[in-house]
């Protein structure tokens, strides 16, 4: 299909798919929360729904986690198979409070809409679907497609990684079609070359065996809040912004000279950085660019600290434990399971005296990787963008995880080609993430003529 | 009253001690949470009406802040006038699910009383009060009495310091009985001969105007829940324990040999310091004895540090704030507002680039002081102790703070006298605190001896 007979039937269509986007949103699908194990189910059991609609053969193939949606509906012989990827479960949404309305009950506001997963990945996954609707309908989706949403992106995509082995058949494609990343700071249409791989652990520092008063026990009992600050205090080198954590660089691969140069070509200003998220860019290590350090840098977070009193006034405690959320972002060539066991040793050789480390939860997300710039399917991608939109298209080196693609690259035998059309401004994992009309549709164009471009 | 009569008076009061004490104890008193304000007032209320019964003519005086009980019974002129101190506030209650019973519905079990406010001060106060009614009721109370019961010991005692000059008259005495302090390790009776100041204080580190992706952010975005541990995690050097606060021991004030040498014979040993607390005296500085750091030595404590997520799983997220509260324990002669001074000038000069660092919160509760141990008053004190116990009479140099006692003492022109007997097995400040009814009988015992003695 054309481009201007898309651009109707998206006009066509626009009230319904508004309508329907809002009935997706409003499943609270928080994988990582096994209070909303329900509402992970319900969300499965819509998408199954809707994609048979679309004509698919539809079906929710079981994990040992949540539930994975797969859809598929054959092609040509002689077109390319596309496998394409998609998430229904949503990040957390606390702190509740700081919503301007409730993350579960979508509002359109100025042609945006506000719900937990607006974006991530609700948003771009079914402005997709629609793409898929319009060309079925249209009788223009000549290629084999196969549509894969699983429900634990947002918590480690265990599940979907141990059945992938099983549906190797089933999977086999040519292209792996992900819409779940962003653009570069300007908005520019933007092609991912890599992503980046995380480990996480959850660790508590344990000292009295309940909270002493800090009167009678201060200068005498080890204290855990401190020891904590101390502990995760000291991941990072304070002067150079590099990962203290022993052996933790000796894998990472370097980006070629043209990689480094197309990344930096897109790095935003400081001015749009610091407007956008109130900091500046002074995070990571000194020695690199931002982009740099953010696309093929590893880097490492404290995602939560939690210990003692948080109430009004004070109360005069040493407590009796400290916890700790860390995640660390990973690029190629870095083994995860090696890098989560650095961690957790660099944090046994530094625990203060007097107090006990146990490692809570561990886990990791996956291996980074970087594409290849030379490849064809990228230079067809970036000719329909360049439809779509007259600014040079940019080539970007995420920081972002999306621990499955890797993995179903491989098993599938399928070249990954990563198009998504986020921005800074949605505020994904954040209150009040949100989506516009506008991303949805391009979302839905890109899609479309994609699809009908192989 | 000689002591075996007061014996005798304590057995046949003892139940209706208990029933009137569990009363007293229901008042969620918590003065440093604007929800229990009304409970605040009740339990004051109560302690008024309670004290008229006794002979006293009492009232509530307001302050700025939490009313001050007052009762005083005029006694023969040339008998010394005592001004006993006591506090009707509690800590707050929290963890409310780490208590065996809820905090304020007392239970007796296996001879201890188990509340929030059971020992402190409430339990100590009330048996003090037993006491005085006893003698009133036996005819034996000759000297003057006035009794004041503040509520807000456990946030500040600002209400009460800022009126005290105005109440100067009116508090003019020769003895100050406190009894809001605890025993030695051993639980041989115990006269304090010093308290700690005390200043506090909440901070916190602002980042990124919303919680940022850490994957998209992670080494490019500073980390307020890094930035926090890194700023409240260097407050004390890790190798000698001090405090690295700029001038913080500029004006501390070394024990005579004497106070160091009844100090450390009281040092309770290893074994059981780690079996009542769970942990080994491992904090402070490494260069003086634990009983020296605690007595002589000022501290400082992380009491709580609260930022990002403390959820199941995880939440990949760079935490837009980090919120801490500390504390820092002061001897004689440190001046308490020079020593907040300069540890927010440091954590000020210590802020990580990108951060910004706000005092939320801060407040001194008084300085530290030590008393003379060739007192006459000391010496009586012990005279009065050594009838009820065997054991010789330990002399205490306490880590904890009550701040108004110096600015009562100062005000009143009367010489302190602490004498308490509190235990580490109390578990003050913190889940499942307690007071036995020993304890509770010797402080009504010690009380009412001290009073006839004088």
């Amino acid at each position: 299909m054309e481009l201007a007979s898309l651009k109707g039937a998206f006009e066509a269509g626009q009230r319904r798919y508004v309508a329907e986007w809002r009935q997706l949103l409003s499943f609270p699908s928080v994988s990582t929360d096994p209070a909303h194990e329900r509402d992970c189910l319900d969300c499965a059991d819509w998408l199954v729904e809707h994609i048979s609609r679309l004509g698919f053969n539809a079906q929710r193939l079981e994990t040992t986690g949540k539930p994975v949606v797969f859809g598929e509906r054959p092609g040509a012989p002689d077109k390319p198979a596309v496998l394409f990827y998609g998430h229904y479960d949503v990040q957390p949404a606390d702190p509740l409070e700081a919503w301007t309305t409730p993350p579960f009950e979508p509002q359109l506001r100025g042609g945006r809409m506000y719900a937990r997963g607006a974006q991530d990945n609700k948003g771009q996954l079914f402005a997709a679907l629609k793409a898929v609707e319009t060309l079925v309908e249209g009788d223009a989706l000549d290629c084999t497609l196969k549509i894969i949403i699983e429900g634990e992106e947002e918590s480690g995509s265990q599940g979907i990684s141990s059945a992938l082995e099983r549906w190797r058949e089933q999977l086999r494609a040519d292209i792996l079609m992900v819409g779940d990343t962003g653009t570069v700071s300007s908005g520019a249409p933007t092609i991912i070359m890599g992503l980046r791989g995380a480990v996480h652990l959850t660790v508590s520092l344990t000292g009295p065996t309940h909270d002493l008063h800090s009167g009678t026990h201060g200068g005498r009992a080890p204290n855990p809040a401190e020891g904590m600050a101390c502990l995760v205090g000291r991941l990072r080198d304070a002067t150079t912004g590099r990962i203290a954590v022993g052996k933790f660089y000796d894998q990472v691969r370097p980006p070629s000279r043209e990689e480094r140069e197309l990344a930096n070509a897109h790095d935003g200003d400081e001015a749009s950085y610091r407007a956008e998220t109130g900091v500046p860019s002074m995070g990571g290590e000194r020695e690199f660019t931002p982009t740099e350090r953010v696309g093929f840098r590893p880097s490492l977070d404290i995602n939560g600290i939690h210990t003692g009193y948080d109430g009004a006034g004070m109360k005069t405690i040493i407590p009796s434990v400290a916890r700790a959320k860390i995640t660390a972002r990973l690029v190629p060539d870095q083994d995860p399971a090696a890098c989560l066991a650095n961690i957790i040793r660099h944090l046994q050789d530094h625990t203060p005296e007097g107090l006990e480390l146990r490692v809570d939860e561990q886990g990791a997300l996956g291996p980074g990787f970087r594409l290849d710039l030379g490849s064809p399917l990228i230079r067809k991608a970036k000719a329909v963008l360049d439809q779509l939109d007259d600014r040079e298209t940019a080539f970007l080196w995420e920081g972002a995880s999306v621990p499955v693609v890797s993995s179903l690259a491989q098993v599938s035998g399928a070249e990954p080609l990563l198009v998504g059309f986020g921005s800074e401004q949605d505020r994904i994992h954040a209150p009040d993430e949100s989506f516009s009309l506008d991303q949805f549709s391009l979302d839905y164009l890109y899609t479309a003529l994609m699809l009908t471009s192989l």
